[in-house]
């Protein structure tokens, strides 16, 4: 059978699954979610042969150190993975929840009745955790799922896999409900991404290069996570010791995610004040500066920043600083340089905060708080596929209730239109 | 300039307006809707005397009658487009409002807050209605628009245009709020389309191959208002005089819209009751009926349906017609053939009425009523522009809120991630 007749084969079998999925109980689901941990857990044994073959093969080519660390798996983080999978069970199912409910002059009764989306396809790069996590929320949220990894954590996953496949057996959901592609054929994406008569939504998860190619080629709808090149403005009204402890936490907590702060931005009136104690303090944390021609007249020795400092996304611990006029001047920079993502206002000034939150379109904007917060369990949400820079649909942490769509439920006792 | 030069201009213009006009107060936004429809009514004569051109045209290129039918304008048509614009004042503002507010045990407080999409491009055809309907839907909702209409009614619509420009500007909002990009160019939607980092949104409005066309080449996220199939199932526990007016109103009161029935589903226990009944009033109402082998063995003389008459969108008075096993049979017909449009069931029994409801997996779902309801207005949401059949960001009726995004909006008093 040629590739293309396999991945419409598998597309078809999705949405067919993604049916009884959309009528299965909270508890059958539930129940499904234990059993895939339960199995998970029980190949523990076998899942780690199967990484150890990845991680020879990624040996030989040479892979990137950074690459490896993601590939790793151990029994704890197996353990951990199958932890996730069972926290799913014991958060609210979204389906069937009513958005709100009228009744129209005619007697009507409309409501918005949130529904699975139906068949997602994930596409993702080397975190073979991501094949356990993606499965579980979309099973959850009522979704089938088709997966494509990445050919280096091919054995990994496709281990991880069947682990799942058996729980769902197991527990009375067709197997279909998820499934995978195999990664070693090139063609596979392309076709997959033609599949729109099947699938309703796809989320790539990787690099920019990843998505962009995913974007271009798509014919289905595509929720984009995007980079992180999250701001933090310390207005001329803030606290310092308020903003110092912010802009510390937002570049060095976690430098290597995308919610951690990229640039530093200084109204004018402060700038004198603020920024020798956070240089200091940044430095004291091996964060490298890189500034602006007003801030290193201000902090003699700061390495000067590029152009393309700005915009950058550097998850490591760097950090681009200028000094900007205000609250106008931190928006226009963001506007211009950011990503969209999360960005944040230091200041004890209500009408700067106010305009700064109005202002500044990113999916999560603060005022007088971490960046690092941009997260669907730090959000309350459970868990989270992930950041959506994209304003269709999700925006931010995307968790259960985003991978919904949801129906007009319209009851009457006879009505027709005049 | 080169035509993608011109493109890439209008596109970054209207991203550049779109930040002002999303900090517009409602008055502001209102006052430029009025004076909108004010300079619509002004230019009536123009406008007129643009659309006579087009006319003139389109008969000289032998355009078919129907399409000549949308195309034309008259006094009262230019009156009525003035209308729907200036009643989009009273609306209430879709942008500020709080979907919900959440405290964290932190002291964090989230609330997720409506905000405008951004730029919005809508290409359509010859309706020359649509391009005062968009551009004003657009504005209220604090969107700038990029509109591209047909050929066949370029002078029309530049006549529209330049009316709604001056009224925008008058109101002192900018004027690329609103842009038109010059129809006579071919290439010119393939270059918007690649606009990602300036557009938001595309919505084609128009037949099905404009809508693939779009999906195919744009990197820009679309959402798609494809064919309506709308099914009526009358099962064996229907009311016969309800199932009646029902299935008469939603083929009969206009055929030619998205929303009337194509095909009427008849539960085998009802059919030989229920079948002679509606084929003699479809009949007496100019209704072709093109029936299944069930169906003309219980109404003698009926033309047979072909396999490609069900999932076909008629437009036009013309039924296709089915017996079918009940509530099953009805859903698995109408996954096979539906459109996700709109699909009612008529029934007393509440159990059949549950299970049709939870199983079709439509954007409304009917019990009881005609599907002609599904329509914004209808729907109490005062406008729409248009009837999504996509499950990502709007499902069904389109209106001022679904031309909407939100954003996260978090204040604190430093709090710093652990």
């Amino acid at each position: 059978m040629s590739l293309l007749r396999t991945i419409e084969r598998t597309a078809k079998a999705a949405k067919e699954a993604s049916r009884a999925l959309s009528r299965a109980s909270a508890r059958k689901k539930n129940a499904a979610l234990s059993a895939m941990a339960r199995e998970l857990l029980r190949d523990t044994g076998r899942i780690m042969a199967a990484n150890r073959k990845d991680l020879r093969l990624a040996a030989a080519c040479g892979l990137p150190k950074a690459m490896v660390e993601r590939l790793t798996l151990t029994e704890a983080r197996i353990a951990e993975m199958a932890r996730s999978v069972r926290a799913l069970a014991s958060l609210a199912d979204p389906c069937g929840s009513v958005d709100r409910r009228w009744r129209r002059p005619n007697g009507l009764l409309i409501s918005r009745v949130r529904v699975p989306i139906g068949v997602i396809g994930i596409i993702y790069e080397s975190r073979p955790n991501v094949t356990a996590d993606c499965a579980a929320l979309c099973l959850k949220s009522g979704n089938a799922v088709v997966l494509k990894g990445g050919r280096e954590a091919a054995c990994s996953n496709a281990a991880i896999y069947t682990a799942l496949r058996r729980g769902i057996a197991g527990a009375g959901l067709p197997v279909a409900c998820v499934s995978m592609i195999d990664p070693e054929d090139r063609k596979a994406v392309g076709y997959l991404l033609k599949m729109d008569r099947y699938l309703d939504l796809v989320i790539p998860r990787g690099g920019e290069g990843l998505i962009r190619a995913v974007v271009e080629n798509s014919r289905v709808p595509v929720i984009k996570h995007y980079k992180g090149v999250c701001h933090v403005y310390v207005d001329g009204k803030a606290d310092i010791g308020k903003a110092v402890r912010i802009c510390v936490n937002a570049k060095v907590q976690r430098p290597g995610v995308c919610n951690a702060m990229e640039a530093l931005l200084v109204d004018r009136r402060i700038a004198r004040r603020f920024l020798p104690v956070i240089v200091g303090e940044m430095r004291a944390n091996g964060v490298e500066i890189r500034g602006c021609r007003a801030t290193r007249a201000i902090v003699p020795g700061t390495k000067p920043a590029k152009a393309s400092d700005f915009g950058q996304e550097f998850l490591d611990l760097v950090l681009a600083v200028r000094v900007v006029d205000g609250v106008g001047g931190a928006a226009a920079h963001i506007a211009e340089y950011g990503s969209g993502h999360s960005d944040a206002i230091v200041t004890e000034d209500r009408s700067a905060s106010r305009r700064f939150l109005a202002e500044v379109d990113s999916a999560c904007v603060y005022s007088n708080a971490s960046t690092r917060f941009t997260d669907g369990c730090q959000f309350g949400f459970g868990a989270e596929i992930g950041i959506s820079t994209d304003k269709i649909h999700a925006r931010g942490p995307m968790a259960l209730e985003e991978l919904t769509s949801y129906k007009y439920v319209v009851t009457g006792n006879g009505q027709i239109r005049d």
